[in-house]
């Protein structure tokens, strides 16, 4: 049997149903389902050219299977049928609107053309029947201007003119002023200005129409934005088959004063309250909201104007909840009185939202704890825990303008107007405010590199505000203040500010602040510390066999922390230790640094010893504060790990003399010195756990600081978990030899201090050779901790400071499909975690598995690790809430 | 039971026999295989310690284990009984010798005592016992300065000043015209020096004696250069138990004219022949033969001097080869006309002996080919490939003066005079030729590095030439015409030559050249090639199974070569093929550079292109070559390999000056290319195919080159295979679309040349993700080849450029066992190449794998890929012919 191509909706009944998302996309397969039975909502009829067509559409080199054509022509003929109208009819002609759908929605990225069936005959036939010459002309010239930009590739911006020109001889300001002979005089215009263009007349056949404009969304799958899109939403080529076309009978919300158009949320997608929310504009067709030209009336007044017709959408909104299990977000368009849904999807919202709604769905019995936990995605967590605005610091500031709180956060930059520039300045290292009139879906990569996005018309459903909560930046919107002097300059209330000034805004609010204000970090409470707790009691619950037939109880979450600050944001945040505490970092500031240099150019073990020992009570006085912090929570203190050269830098020759001054010694020694200790490959240097093979005596002033800082806590009655682990192992023997050097250490202190301190001690695993060996490693080792950035640098061959040259070609071209220092590969540093865990366990059953790698606190990484049967991960400790979601989502999805 | 520690020989019988060298040591065993029936040759009695009591010995902190006293006073009363003397008895005393022997034979790392047992009573006893009053004192005088050296470490230069200052007041030279009052007070001042040194008489008690001897034996099995012999023979820590301790009745070769010492091989260890030859010295002890101060005379003249002894000799050299199926080395003693043997061992040989013996032993019965093909150390080979000196050049050169022809091969570089400077010179990139009187155990290092070792006394059993032999380094020995005037300055018959002159010496003829002469490779002829025609018999017919279940047959030897040259000698030397024609050398001669470096300067693909284009006919001609000269065998080219910023140096301002007028740039342009094609993990960085995915036209060039080179070959009927190889694959994806790239370059090549090329294309394995996914790349991989040198650096995180820094280290404290860059590990990448042939072959079971490293080469590493299930191993051209007889030993042990 042929593939079945195109699927039918309308008339109370359809071929397909929301089950069908990956043929129909989001749009078609709910357009399907709220158009039969059980909801029977009022749907205008049409039909869904599936995925597997734009798919073949690819494969065939941009070209149409066999049959489509025919069976096109076989669904149109039954929508004309229910329509009674037909396309192109000069008379009575069927009009309709072409619109893409993905499986996964993808708001704005690809094209939709409305009123098509038009031209210079059916617009009098259109005007007749309908008795609205107005109603028709504005249509026929939305039409072309929709069809030469989108279809036919003629710059917007040519269009804009025309309307303009014609605007600027009357002196009115909005399209709804425009009269028929002004449209007529602009459809004229447009025309011309087309076929020069294009150098051939507008299309006159409906079904030429028709199809040019099924093939513009199926290409509009491959446009710049949108490949860009589904990389910034980490969406893999592949994953999809590609977008569905609908062709769907087309309703008019711009039939005068009892029609409009709006779009509305079945909860407050910025907040996630329980109240119905939403945007329209009377006499307007879809496009006129989303754009934010004109700024939409807010639903509670639709409630006063047409009361009939909200209360019509407010049981809509209620059966579609009720459905859907989720917040909607919903497209309607009422013509002349009358009521039509045109879309339904779950509504993106922001991560405060996503919270709310599911804390709030699970104390309706609408969903279980499990789906409330997959309802809100890990990153969105990170938008909760966005720097607030000082309440002090608030009090003092300048407030110059309100606008649309938008998206939450507080986001203050330096201004400027085009996404190119944000780009630019932030590629500079700067942190920029993006300020724009109107964003459109070409400015994407400017918005998702800006502190805060704030624009000067449209509402909490244009483009800006939608992107921004998408992308979790801070966003004002509708701040109409705020107006454009030139290319450099805007005006608030009188006052200029130019590119590169500083202005603040905060999004929860939706106000304007000149310069920058001091912002304070988030707190975990109220609806989100609930969410955590349950994703704390899935993990803490949770059981699995690995690969190689352990079974893992629970799943546990550590930050990385190397300072005591670090160590209080970790416990705030949740974690329940210290996966990583670097100790090279306390080794950086005077007079530390000085003593740990001087120990460096040593030139015998005697002059090393001494200089160490100026170093420990400052490491001693660290330790004892990061473990003390953590409240008897495990601490994993690493021992050195980076070459000694980056403690040494003298790259000119003043530097090298001031050093030379510094150390007490001659520049051409210290010079010596520095070219001993160059590598050509140093992150395969002499490093690590090397280091303490030829001068051990650096771990063990580093294991005595230890030693001591926990004494001093034993002796206070403070809670202590003190691990030590040994980085860059290769060998089983360099744990066994370091192992003994530092239990001889501790038993040194234990002795002095009267203290039965014993410490777990264990061995890092980031190369290759060390998951070979982890069973010879596991002997020795109390733990593993596996270092997956070292891991993945090894593995791949691929050096983290290098890769930038090729890992966009190697993106672009799919040769590989995630950077692997962004999601932790399976294939490569993943197989070998499997091999450790296996050949670790199988020497020690309990054997305790963590990592400290940045992928720690990535999504994708976290279900890998508790696949392979970690007991815990550790990341940075703002990421700590995510991994805590991220981490019980994983238990979850691996239950299904 | 308790452990038995002591085991006696002697009286035609011994608790031991040679099946027990792990215990009782070479020399112990074989003591006692002589000793017992059907051999009953002349041993002197006596018993031997075992080396378990070594391992004890260490393991208890350097103290004997229970039991061992009472056991060796019970050997010791059975020894005196045997002899029907005691040892330490004032008028008849026994005389012992305490000898060293561990199962691997480590001539002259350890320490012997002779003459143990005398005291100022005894000497009277022994005088009085044997009416040889002179024999007695200067055995007494040599026992104080054995035991004085070896036991208490008495500085050797302080007995022999005394000596020297006895000699000198009656103006003799030589030892043997010492009268007894001189050895009577040469011994009171020994004693005096001895007291004064350690603080104590020297002991009375022959027991002490013993006990002192025995202890120093076993400490020097721990001393630096017997741990330097093992670390240079690579015997592991740990292979072996320790030394034994042999004590054994005196016979004495000094008690005058009758009497003698000597060493004799059963077949020449220097040329293989099979001639009974040696040397010895009359009236002497056995250190004064080995020691080389007195020039020896040959065993041929003790068939004049002593036929019956000679003819004795005869008959035992014949029943011990019979015996022992390999050439023997031996010692005997003669003690007043009566012969005794003190040792007999397999003999050590050069490289030609080793062939020689091995192919005639198999001529005459007495082994089987696989045998032979056991006798030869792989690594021998090299010298038998040593360079010859040039006959043309020598016609021309100047002798200066002739010497023994110690150990083959022609040596030439700048002399120096000690083994301290010739570690210096060869440290600072020096070629040195080490010029000694003598050379002592103490010399190991500095000869280990010498290009030449020339001594102007000692015969061919001297230390130095065992040594050199040994070490395959050539040696002209005892060449008497060489004195030495100052540190600095030798004079050879009248000319001065000052330390860093150059000579020449030539081991096969023992001929010496002033200055430098040109030298030429050897060839591969006559029992060399005989006996690798077996080697490659056995690794033909060879079959194993694999880890992973798969059966492969044959094992081959294949050659990198990146030259027309390399190509040449490759064949030559017997390589089956070329596993590894790197291609970047290919671009280091102008006009190729600049081609290529403005290649990688260009702004564009087009004048990438241009500059690429005009390299071509260049790799083209190369590749033509090298396929030529393979005659038909495979020719595996790697695509382009290193980073790109290899080709553009420019460290100073005037390099980058330079170079920017030579590539018609501006030096600020061009500095800012270098700075961005800078790296700082050059060895992770963009290279390889990583290339190739940024800049495609670079492998389309190298792979039209190729096709084209082929093609023309194809035309003019010459046979080829060639096979194109990947590197730096970690992603299938990398093959799947390289190889797409290529094969269209390939089409379009067979199109305009009328040809059919196919050509394999396959993948290098050189970092671990490439294994841990060669399923998925078998798929698109015709072959796999290991880049074990970059899989070793990643599997370790080690990089070959650094770890210089503390692999010495690591080597040292046992961290690891081998040095991974000289050995193939195989719990790291062996263990991952295990993973790819498995992987690899459950996709394709007959994928062809090899290995290009420089792993290749080493006998080891040849194991452990034959193991793996490698077809075959790829070296460097000159080490062919020892990877072609160590991949058949590998055969052959894995048979076992």
């Amino acid at each position: 049997m042929a593939t079945k191509y195109v699927y039918f909706f309308g008339n109370g009944d359809a071929d397909g149903d929301e089950s069908m998302r990956a043929e129909l996309g989001g749009k078609g397969a709910n357009l399907a389902q709220m158009a039969k039975k059980p909801l029977s909502l009022p749907v205008p009829p049409g039909f869904t050219i599936t995925t597997d067509v734009c798919q073949e559409f690819y494969k065939l080199g941009r070209k149409y299977p066999a049959g489509l054509k025919a069976e096109v022509d076989e669904y149109l003929a039954k929508l004309e049928k229910a329509m009674g109208k037909k396309l192109g009819d000069e008379k009575d002609p069927l009009l309709v609107s072409v619109r893409s759908g993905a499986a996964i929605s993808m708001p704005g990225m690809m094209d939709t053309i409305l009123n098509l069936g038009l031209n210079d005959k059916a617009v009098l036939g259109l005007a007749a029947k309908t008795g609205n010459e107005r109603f028709a002309w504005d249509a026929y010239r939305r039409f072309i201007q929709m069809y030469g930009d989108v279809a036919m590739g003629v710059d917007h911006d040519k269009f804009e003119a025309i309307i303009e020109k014609v605007k600027k001889i009357r002196g009115i300001k909005d399209d709804p002023e425009l009269n028929v002979d002004e449209l007529k005089k602009i459809v004229e215009e447009y025309k011309k200005m087309y076929k020069k263009e294009k150098g051939e007349d507008f299309p006159q056949d409906a079904k030429v129409q028709m199809w040019g404009a099924i093939g513009a969304v199926f290409g509009s799958w491959m446009n710049p934005r949108a490949i860009k899109y589904r990389k910034l939403n980490n969406i893999k080529e592949g994953a999809l088959k590609g977008t569905a076309v609908s062709v769907m009978a087309m309703v008019f919300g711009n039939k005068g004063n009892t029609s409009g158009t709006g779009v509305c949320f079945s909860r407050d997608p910025s907040t996630g309250e329980n109240v119905f929310m939403g945007e329209y504009l009377m006499n307007a067709q879809g496009e006129d909201v989303v754009a934010g030209i004109r700024t939409p009336q807010k639903l509670s007044q639709l409630e006063k104007e047409n009361p009939k017709v909200y209360d019509q959408l407010c049981k809509i909104r209620a059966r579609l909840e009720k459905h859907y299990h989720d917040m909607q977000d919903m497209e309607f368009t009422v013509e002349e009185g009358k009521l039509y849904m045109l879309q339904c999807r779950n509504g993106k919202r922001t991560g405060a939202a996503a919270v709310k709604m599911a804390v709030d769905m699970v104390a309706e019995k609408l969903i279980t704890k499990e789906q409330a936990l997959l309802r809100v995605e890990p990153e969105q967590l990170n938008q909760l825990l966005l720097p607030q605005l000082d309440k002090e610091a608030v009090k003092k500031a300048t407030e110059i303008a309100a606008g649309l709180n938008a998206s939450p956060g507080a986001g203050c930059g330096q201004i400027v107007f085009t996404a190119d520039e944000a780009e630019a300045w932030a590629k500079a290292g700067k942190k920029v405010l993006l300020v724009r009139k109107e964003t459109s879906p070409d400015d994407i990569a400017g918005m998702a590199v800006a502190q805060g996005i704030l624009t000067s018309t449209g509402g909490r459903t244009s483009h800006a505000a939608v992107v921004a909560r998408g992308m979790g930046t801070p966003c004002v919107c509708g701040c109409s203040d705020v107006t454009f002097k030139d290319a450099k300059t805007i005006v608030v209330k009188g006052k200029s500010y130019k590119e590169g000034d500083f202005l603040t805004i905060d999004g929860a609010t939706g106000k304007v602040y000149e310069g920058q204000v001091a912002v304070k970090p988030a707190t975990i409470s109220g609806d989100l510390e609930t969410f955590l707790g349950w994703a704390d009691e899935v993990r803490a619950k949770s059981t699995r066999t690995t690969a190689s037939g352990q079974k893992v109880k629970g799943f546990d979450v550590f930050a990385n922390g190397d300072t005591p600050k670090n160590a209080e944001d970790a416990f705030r945040f949740g974690a329940k230790g210290i996966g990583l505490c670097r100790t090279e970092h306390m080794f950086f500031d005077e007079p530390k640094l000085t003593a740990f240099q001087k120990m460096i150019v040593s030139e015998n073990t005697d002059d090393r010893k001494k200089n160490l020992s100026k170093i420990l009570p400052y490491q001693q006085k660290d330790f004892y504060e990061i473990i003390k912090a953590m409240k008897g929570y495990p601490v994993t203190i690493r021992l050195l790990d980076p070459p000694l050269n980056e403690f040494i830098q003298a790259e000119s020759k003043d530097q090298l003399k001031a050093l030379a001054e510094k150390l007490e010694m001659k520049p051409a020694v210290l010079a010596a010195k520095v070219a001993a200790l160059d590598e050509h490959n140093p992150m395969l240097g002499h490093r690590g756990c090397r280091l303490a093979i030829t001068y051990p005596e650096i771990y063990e002033m580093q294991v005595e600081a230890i030693a001591r800082a926990t004494a001093q806590l034993d002796k206070e009655g403070v809670a202590h978990e003190v691990q030590i682990m040994i980085p860059n192992v290769v060998s089983y023997r360099e744990v066994e030899q370091i192992r003994g050097q530092a239990e001889a250490v501790i038993a040194k202190v234990n002795e002095e201090c009267g203290t039965k301190l014993k410490f777990a001690i264990g061995s890092m695993v980031e190369f290759p050779r060390t998951a070979l060996i982890a069973d010879k490693v596991a002997q020795f080792a109390d733990f593993f901790s596996f270092g997956t950035n070292d891991l993945s640098q090894t593995t791949f061959g691929f050096s983290r400071d290098d890769y930038g040259k090729f890992i966009e070609s190697y993106l672009d071209q799919r040769i590989l499909e995630d950077d692997p220092f962004a999601t932790l590969d399976p294939d490569g540093p993943g197989a070998l975690m499997e091999i450790a865990e296996a050949k670790g366990r199988s020497v020690k059953k309990n054997l305790h598995l963590g990592i400290c790698g940045e992928h720690g606190g990535d999504p994708a990484s976290i279900a890998l690790c508790y696949k392979i049967g970690l007991n815990y991960v550790s990341c940075s400790p703002f990421r700590v809430p995510l991994a805590r979601l991220a981490g019980a989502q994983a238990v979850i999805k691996a239950k299904k």
